[in-house]
Formats: C-alpha cells, structure tokens, sequence
C-alpha cells in the first residue's frame, strides 16, 4: 500500500520542532514523544535537544532512514525543505503549514507539486492537521490535549476537508467514548485526495466503517468510481450545500461545492449514506461498526416508561418501521414474568415496575422471535427495581440481532451507558436517533 | 391563587411515610426533609420517628394545619385517606399512587372524585410524580436522587402528563445545567388538568417560559381556549401523533391522542409552538427564556472555523434565515484587528489564528450593526490564541442582541460552554440546532 508509510512508518522527523510549548512544531513533537513507538528525529537548526530528544539541525545529519517527514514550518520555506527531503529520500509527507492555494497563493502550491514530482514524493496536505493513528501513535494535530481530546483506538475511519471539523469531532468523540481507526486531515489535497485514501481505508483492516466530511471535490468522477467499488459502508456529510453555504466553503477551501441535488443523487447511485450532521454520522457509523444488518424493517419495542414507549412508536411510523406485536406464544410466556398492569401488546411497557429480569427475559424473546428483526431497547434507568446488573444482562445478548438502545437522564445513567456502548451496543438520548439510525441500518441492509 | 398551596404549602404531611428506604414514602420524606422549609408531618400508623422527625399514627393526630397532604399508599385504601384529609380540612392533596383509571379501575377513581368534591379538596394525580418546585422545596419524585438528579431554580415551568418523560428530563436538565421554576407531572387529572396549571404558571413571576408533554386531552377547547390567553411562550411536544404512537398512547394513558394534523392547526392557530423531540423543546425554552426576540431575519455568522461556517450556512438557508454581508463600515474598522487571511465578507471567519480580543470586536460590530438582527456566534476552544477569557468577553455582551452560540468539543468545551450558559448564552453542539433556535425565535417574534 502506498499510502502505509503514512500511518505505519518506522521513523518519523518532525521539522520545525519547537522548545517553544506554543509553537506547533512542539505540539505535534510532543504527541510524537508519548504515542509513537518508532524513532523520532525532531529537526530545528538551533536546538540541541527537545523534550529530552536529541536535535538534529538539518535533515542531512540525520544517518538513519526517516520514513515520514511532518513539516511545521512558514509556507515561505516549505518548498526548500520539500526538495531536502526529496534528496535525503523520504518519499513520504505530512504538511500541516498553511498559507498555499486557499489564501490565493497557487504559484507555492504549484512548486510544491514539482517538488514532489521530481523526487517520487507522496503528500498529505498542506493547509491541513494531517494524520491521526491512536494505533500506530502518529499524531500531527498541533492542538494540545488537554483542548482538544483524541479518541481511542476503535474501528471508524475519518477522511475530512476541513481540518477544524476533523479536529472538533475526534474532541467531541474522546469524550463521548466514541472509538476510531485513523483520522486524516488532507487540506488542499495536492497529492493524496480522498479517493485514494477511501481505497486505503477500505482495504485497511482496523477500519470498519468510512466516514467523509466534503466541501467539493477535484475530482467527481474519480471520487464517485472508488466509492462505487467500495466494500465497507460510507457515509458523507457534505457541506456547502445551499447557494451560501457553497459561498462560505469557496472563501474556506476553495471547493467548487456543486448542487445539492446533484450530489446527494450521486451518493444515494453509489451507495452512500448521507448525513445531515456530524453527530448523525458518527451514531450512524458506530451503529453499522457493531451490529448486524435487520433482514426487513419489522420493530419490537420494549420500555419502562410508557411516553418514551409513545414517542419512540411515533418515530417508527414516521420512518417507516414496522411495530410488530408480541406473538401469542411469548405473550403466554411473558405474561407469568412481568407486572400485572404491564402491556404485552403493540409494544412491550414493562412500566415503572420493571426489573432487570424482566428486561433480560422480554429482550431474549425479542431475539429469538423470527418475525422480529431490529430491536429499540428503551432502557430507563431510574425506577427503583432497575439495578446495574441490566447491564451485563443485555450485553450478554450483544450481536445477535440489530439493537439500538434509548436511555437517558444524568450523571448515573451516562455512566451507564458508556459501560453499554463499550460493550457494543450503541446508546441513544432521543425517540428520533434511535430510530432514525435503526432506519438507516434497514436501508443500508437494501443496498 | 386556588393552585398555590401545592407549590407554596407552609405545611406537609406525607402519608405512608416509610422507614424502609426502598420505599416510595420513604424517599418522598427525604426529599422534603432536605429541601422543604416549612413544617412536616410524616403519616405512619406503626413508626414513632422517621428520619428524626416525629411521626403521626394518623392525620387526626396532628394539631397543627395541614396546607398540602402528599398520599403515597396503595390504590385501594387512598380514597379512604382522601376522606380524613377532608375531615382535617386538608385542602390541597397529591396522590402519586397509580391503580386507577390507567388500569381499567375507574370505579376506584370515580370514587375519589366524590371525596374531593364533599370537601372541595383540590388533587394533583393520581398516578402522576406530583410536583417538583426548586424554589420552595416541593419534591413529590419517588426516584432517589442518586439516580435521578433535580435541576436548579431557573425559570422554565414544565407540566407533563407522564411521569416518566418528566422525571428523565429533569434528571437530563440537572446534567446540563438546565434550570426550571417548577415541573408538574398531572398523571390521570382526575382533579387538576393542564389548563389551570398552564394558567397558574402564566400568572406565576417565577416561570418565563412553559414546556408541555401531552399525549391527549380531556378537553381540548378549554386548553386551546386557555392557550390563547396565555401571555407567555407555550411550547408543546405532542406523543401519539402516528398511528402507533396513537396505540402506545391508548395502553399508556388511557388518552385518545387525536389525529396529527389537527393538533397541529390548533397548535399553530393558538400561538402554540411545537417541537419534535425533547431536547429541542427546552433547549428553545431557554433561548426564549434568556434571549431578546430578533426584529427580523437577518442573520450574522461569525465563526473560527471555516468548516463550522459552511455548515452553519447551510441551516440558515434551509430555515431561510438571511446572511448579512459585512459592511464597507464594519470591513475597514475590522481588517486591522483580523488576521490577513480571515474573510470578512458572507460570514466573518477569523480562521483557526482567531484572538479572544478579534471575537470580542467582531461581535460587538454585529450587537451594533442595524442591519443584523441575530448573531450566530461559532466559538470554538480548540484553536492556539482562543484563551478563556473570552468567555467573560462575550458575556459582557448577553442580552444585547438575539444570540445562540455554536460550540463543539469534548471537557475542556463543555466546561466553558457551562459557563456560557449560566451567564445567559444558549449553547448548541450542531450547526443546525443552532440556526433551528434561531429560526424558531424568528417565527416567536412574528406571533
């Protein structure tokens, strides 16, 4: 793979290290020193060590073989160092230096598309944050971590345009304990573009689902080929897609963002999903990472508490998701367990009365029933019967057959819930996420 | 004020007060014992002391007056206990013990009508949480706090008809910082109904903005004829508007949801405003609450983040909210402070080398430009020169001009985002919850 030296080198220079901790060439050392487990040569022509780690003034006096370059350094100058790294034979780098194309300036650029001609050279970049592995350690987001937290190591790929929308997310998901496999920031895509890293992702073996933050692209047709071919599921959020969201996106990176007809047309004939925001599109990808695909759109539901068992089944009918009523054999079964004034009919309400083996019992049913094919679990946990346990009761169920659990209130049931979502189950605050991702997997499940 | 007494009771009694802190009347108990100011009289017929407090074999033992009676017995002996509250001259009474019309007993809750119209009781339930007032101390809710967590004094009032859909939103408010004035889950409104106590929080100086969850209506020209008088914003959320949801709702609250549609024209016609899910209902009650309405549609973004900007554009024309271009005025004061690359044009974007001092001139320009009416203010923390005190700087600002902030990330965020909303900003994490509030101000402000 070419694009492996990227993700997986062995060395690793950073030029433009900085003793300075508000310098982003000290950042990004910084990152390099507490996750990468390859050799690091920092490069800065007037220091002699840096966070312990002996300097090198320039890229020659490095005797080893450097297998990715990251360059922090002015626009000015990038072009010069490009060609040192060009003679000193890392075919591999990462620029995060802005100042090229998208502020107008496309004779540098342009000389930077020589120098990498000229000497075999692959490109990340510039004018954007690069790569981030929690795998390998590669971290060249100039951002420090106690702003911008990094998720761990999981199975959902990131290609994004916009270096801050990359940036926020994986903040937004290290907190909410969202898991990924690689996240790249390509910037001006010089050289390597998302068609490329699509078919890298897509052959990687840690990435499961592929997510893609676009404004425009260089290249449809090339673009909408590979996702064709793609194997594992995509799903897109696009911006730029109104008359002044496409203003906004060409001051920003320039992209000719296109129709919004056009494109979403495009994604549906290729087989992309498309997101309506972030937040949907990481539910969504976790969601596909760790259940399986419903073979129809046939609902059970089960709640202890009888609003969110109404508003859950308005969003159903909404989505078009069939309820499916409890059978009369499991009714007959289940009748014996739950509470007299519980209702075994279009959905299952174990009412504030539930237990944690009532749940256990009414959802390995849900499993079994073959005329039952996804599962929204509403799992409240403030009635007093409710205990912990529930927990490692659903998770043991975890994987057989497509759920999306509902729960919501504070502090006790957040804890919950990430103990739930750790174990592979994806947790929702609201009726309509729930649903609405359960519906994306039935379609999904069509394609 | 005939309804004061449930939330202003200078007296308490709870009865089935328990010693057994699994129980219902044991946790009602110490939740007044923690909050309550007044005088409380726990009702127990076995127990001389619960909790410290002295206990009362019966209601006929306590000399004093009794303004409000909180009943937590089973079903069938509560119409009997009505009955003593009458002849003690209790004349306001919760009853949060369910068995009743929900579950096909309406002779026992037929019953309970002739007790309460002898003595001219009024009654808050049965089978509903009773009320939660942070000001006075009035906590009816059986769940423990441990598990369900209470919002502090704010000022959005919330009356639900289920329990459940009222108790996980204030365990959810209490998470996010929401704060409340009071919160009334009504259960089968044998007694009192949703238009009088729409009504008391009108007129009530402690509530700004009121919130409803309703599945059906008893009846509903008296609410629709109530919620046309009513000075303050009412915003619904309405359970049962499907076909299913219609069913879960029948089994739920026995309430006959209605058709959607016509809901929804009433909604509308009586200055109702309704909202799709919970979430997006209070987060609009606090903007309305905390926000001066736009005079108009015009709308400024400014953003540190090209990617959020192009999103958030995206909404505005969705929801067709109108983006003003910066003005040659505003241009040439603002180019001296902005970095060379920001845009100053469509949107103002600062880009990731944005200073607390360029946000705070910025916003100030759009709080004093007449040709913009609301601010979309994208702050994002992450990027190097955003220092924290920027937060203060934007508060200086609160309450000038309609503003919703749109802010991502993970804890380092969401800990300045807290400090944001205290001070009477409304943050969002999406670029459409954002503009959604906007808009939803917009259409208020035409009413």
């Amino acid at each position: 793979m070419t694009l492996d030296k990227f993700f997986n080198p062995k060395s690793v220079c950073i030029i433009g290290a900085s003793r300075n901790p508000r310098k982003i060439g000290h950042v990004i050392l910084r990152n390099f020193t507490e996750t990468f487990g390859g050799k690091i040569y920092p490069v800065n022509p007037k220091a002699k060590k840096i966070l312990g780690l002996k300097c090198y003034h320039s890229l020659e006096k490095i005797k080893g073989k450097v297998d990715l370059a990251v360059i922090a350094l002015p626009a000015q100058i990038v072009p010069y160092i490009l060609e040192e790294c060009g003679e000193k034979g890392v075919k591999n780098c990462i620029i995060v230096s802005s100042g090229f194309r998208e502020t107008g300036n496309t004779k540098l650029e342009k000389k930077l598309e020589r120098v990498i001609e000229k000497y075999d050279i692959r490109m990340i970049g510039p004018n954007g944050l690069g790569v981030y592995d929690p795998y390998s350690g590669i971290d060249t987001i100039f951002n420090p971590k106690h702003k911008l937290g990094r998720p761990e190591k999981g199975d959902i790929g990131f290609i994004s345009q916009s270096g801050a929308v990359m940036c926020i997310s994986l903040d937004w998901m290290s907190m909410r304990g969202y898991r990924i496999s690689k996240a790249i920031s390509y910037g001006n895509a010089t050289d390597v573009d998302v068609p490329e890293l699509m078919e890298y992702l897509d052959r990687d073996k840690k990435t499961k689902v592929i997510c893609l933050y676009l404004e425009g692209l260089k290249n449809g047709r090339n673009f909408f080929n590979t996702a064709k071919k793609t194997k594992k599921p995509v799903i897109v959020l696009k911006g730029g897609k109104t008359q002044s969201g496409r203003k906004s996106a060409k001051t920003h990176t320039g992209a000719l963002a296109g129709k919004a007809g056009i494109y979403s047309g495009a994604f549906r004939q290729t087989g992309i999903i498309e997101a309506e925001d972030l937040e949907k599109m990481f539910d969504l990808a976790r969601a596909l990472s760790n259940q399986p695909l419903p073979k129809g759109n046939r609902l059970r539901i089960i709640t202890d508490a009888g609003g969110f068992g109404v508003l859950t089944s308005d969003w159903a009918d909404k989505f078009g998701l069939r309820i499916t009523k409890v059978s009369k054999k499991s009714k007959k079964k289940l009748k014996k367990l739950v509470p007299e004034h519980a209702t075994l009919g279009n959905i299952i309400d174990l009412t504030g009365d539930a237990t944690s083996e009532m749940y256990e019992a009414c959802y390995r049913d849900a499993v079994r029933d073959k005329s039952v094919d996804m599962i929204a679990l509403i799992l409240l946990f403030q009635p007093p019967l409710i205990k912990e346990d529930l927990v490692n009761k659903v998770l043991k169920l975890s994987g057989k057959k497509t759920t999306a659990i509902l729960s919501a209130g504070g502090d006790y049931t957040e804890n919950l819930k990430k103990k739930l979502e750790e174990g592979g189950m994806p947790c929702f605050s609201s009726p309509k996420r729930c649903i609405e991702v359960l519906h994306a997997l039935y379609s999904y499940s069509k394609k």
